[in-house]
């Protein structure tokens, strides 16, 4: 039998532009698939916990750890996220399209939820302390927010796909290049259309994982 | 080897209280599942084009036709539904969770796109006309609007599950059941809570598939 | 985290030399892979319907939009055809490896069928008017037929893979190249092997999706 | 965590009734599940190679090991077939709509072949002897013949899934019940109606796993 | 479309005994599955991350929060797990047969490796300090010690299965109920059968997830 | 629609390079991918069984045909292989980390087992004689052994995944490169350090598939 070297040297040379972004999530074909099979680096990401974190517009900072920063998860359809959150930070509203969450608060207290599909739209939500695990269904909207006005909070984010993606709803709905009609919008919202172009005109800098 | 009928039989008791809920998407492990072995009805599903069709508040009207109208479908993965558009109606902006879609335009004229996720939620659109054929990546936010003040628009969508699931943002976001706090959607579409309360205060019947 | 339009990179060298042909049709790992990021057309197929079309020896034509057609479609495990029957054309008795298919009829009427598997092969059919819907299950042999002498017929077919495959059965049995040898088929089919050859002597042209 | 046999209590209950026809052929989420966790027989079966066997119509003989006669084999995606051919025995060609076939020679001498799919269906074969291998693609269209006139053979199969169906081609083609349309038939062989009912009248008992 | 209370109304019912044990870990066909759909409590699950914990033989202790704690992650492939290390404790040589893991170290220091398959069997491994992420390849053995004499560890570990299993090579090999045979054991680890029966006197109370 | 040879063009490059290593075990997206598509013998391999084996330290002998031998198995998800056993001999304790095997005994007698996972670690055994038939649960370790003091044995062995993987327990935990700490490894069998430095000494040239 080939050697796992040689089975991935094709993998090694694809690394070099990116090419996980054209495999998918199922079972593996081997053991691993990296560039150096020398190296135990491309199975360890350094991310130290005690530093404090620079908090965007919403006050919060998503690391994320997929495939991009540690190559050895490629073909095994899990990444994870840390994320931090000032007070009173939020996650805001978004979905992952290809993946559930399960997520651990390390730090501090959350309010955390997610809606249900079509028709009923109902919102499951509950408070978090310290040790507390929640999970997210896959593709459906959900947020944390940290209700806390002194104290910042940290959670672990599991993710069942080595590249999950995330929608958030506001950018993706107003913020989008170029908009959307606001014909489209005001009737699907049910506002004029000077609402509609007054939301437009608040989006911001993507932060999302 | 057993029959079909035979190893379908606890499919037939379980269809009764609607076991297709558990299933997933993957590779059948027999013909077909369904509760009579004896009827082609299992398979087929009337649905007239030629009617005409009442619209909702957005002034469109989607019929689904996946597993629970065609038990057949069961374990399949696949899908279909019809969406009949008023003059200027709209399917609005929305995410199937479990399913790429392909939209087959039957009759008149749709205005259509979706945008990508974060960081760059680029807006894909296009005007189809009948024949025309468009597709919407899986879990991505998407929408069609028929812009003829006059014609009616008739189109038929293909869908990657037997079972897609569908969230309309406005309803998600402004119309759950109980309310998500206007203090974090405040923060989230970067407007004041008042804007937020008039949104919350416009949502209406959900009317998708 | 890497832009899409890297991640795509390698995907959009691939095409070229038509890469999807590796790939599977489980879960997407990204929005979708295409190589020019930037055009809806990659999602799109302009595909009238109003114009008539040339049909076969079986007097039936089936245009496959699938991965090859709309590039968008990779990894995404969906196709669609649209297929025209003359007055008493068919499409014959065939299946599809690697789909589950569903049919919905926009004009006209169409006798249809399939067969289950060993050891019961039991035929069901169905006459289907004009909307409506029948499905046939993955890999069973199953036909399509316009019994109106004087009516053409059009039907839109959604299938389960971005590339599904078809084997017509009475050309792959009896027109395969080289030949099966007609000392094996004419036991399989329990008939003289003068019998087998005038079959093989009439294959004629596929005309397949 | 549950023990093993609590987990699997439920799935005993279901073994009574058939369960397994509605799982799918993917990743386990346990160890296995078998109704009497403290038997090994539901991972055994005796099956003699040394036993002469009773041939059918076409001199072949066909043992299929699947999850009806190995419970343990739920879920894991995989069976076995043991094949006899007496002297011009075959398996005549058929299709396995849910397995790729790999068949070992184990006593004698076989003529196998597979056809591809539209448009090109290519015959593929090759002359095996005892410990030669090959594999049939799923959903391809194969055969195994005994050229020699005096000697039986013995192959064994693995199939990709734990119940991979079979379709004979000519019973179900010219065997359902009820008959597919002569006309339809007649058309798709290029033949006339007469030969179609010669051809139908010849169909027998089926005999394929 | 059906209501998800009704969908998943036997879900509700089977979960009663553990029905989780039959599904397998592919795309979801519903939001989610559990049998109070009115609560959010089967998303969530408290599990304090201050209070010190017993330890077991090997100075750890192992957390899973699986299906069997969060009924919500049905069919959703991923669970964590918490562990905690007193100083000089490990969790010992394992695998998981039906998941990849990547831990995160919480709070102190740890070794951590894993071993390739034959035929190289080399050993990757690392120090990882607070807030380092590490992961380990499915199916593959694997282990984590705490070399501080002093302080303990704790890291949460996420896992790519809703049951992902684990085999404690040690227990596995030389405590199974019954004992594996001497003489097989003796010529797989190449020493006398009066060593084997010394470590197989060794075993002890299993204490992994 | 483009010929299955340009399809598997590129496959045909990579082929070289052993790209079959990138991809995974699910539904496969054409016919088969292969270089030359106009050779039956991508599909073939010839293996006598007559042939006497040359076996190892343990006494046996294993031919894996995986994608590696028989390149028309890429995305397939299914292997075979054939194993001599010499009097007394045995394949030792191991598990294949992605594949569920099924064994057919072809000559002799065979003693074989699988161990399940924490916390019950039970031995499932059976001796097996001549066309007796057992398997092996994906990712459980297992082993056979020749209980014959004068009489070979052989298998075949169907392997659920085209490259399974092994991992022989006793080469993995005591003969890995670099080594594993004896500190580990002395309390995880909990014995002293010097009895793991002597079993350490013994591991010899891995001998599996």
């Amino acid at each position: 039998m080939a050697s796992p070297s040689s089975l991935c040297l094709l993998a090694a040379l694809l690394a070099l532009i990116s090419w996980q972004a054209m495999a998918s999530d199922p079972s593996p074909l081997q053991d691993f698939c990296v560039a150096d099979m020398h190296s135990p680096d491309h199975f360890f990401k350094a991310a130290k916990l005690d530093t404090p974190r620079k908090t965007n517009k919403v006050r919060s900072n998503i690391t994320l750890i997929n495939v991009t920063q540690i190559p050895g998860l490629n073909t095994f359809g899990i990444s994870i996220a840390r994320i931090d959150y000032a007070p009173l930070g939020q996650n805001p509203p978004h979905t992952h399209p290809r993946a559930t969450e399960i997520l651990t608060v390390v730090e501090g207290t959350l309010y955390v939820g997610f809606i249900t599909s079509n028709p009923n739209n109902m919102l499951f939500s509950k408070v978090l302390n310290k040790g507390d695990v929640f999970m997210f269904p896959q593709g459906l909207i959900h947020f944390q927010f940290n209700p806390n006005p002194h104290q910042p909070a940290v959670a672990i984010a599991a993710l069942s796909s080595q590249n999950p993606g995330a929608i958030t709803i506001a950018n993706a709905v107003f913020g989008s290049k170029p908009p959307i009609s606001d014909e489209v919008l005001a009737k699907a919202f049910q506002v004029e259309k000077g609402t509609i172009d007054w939301l437009q005109a608040q989006f911001w800098e993507n932060n999302h994982y």
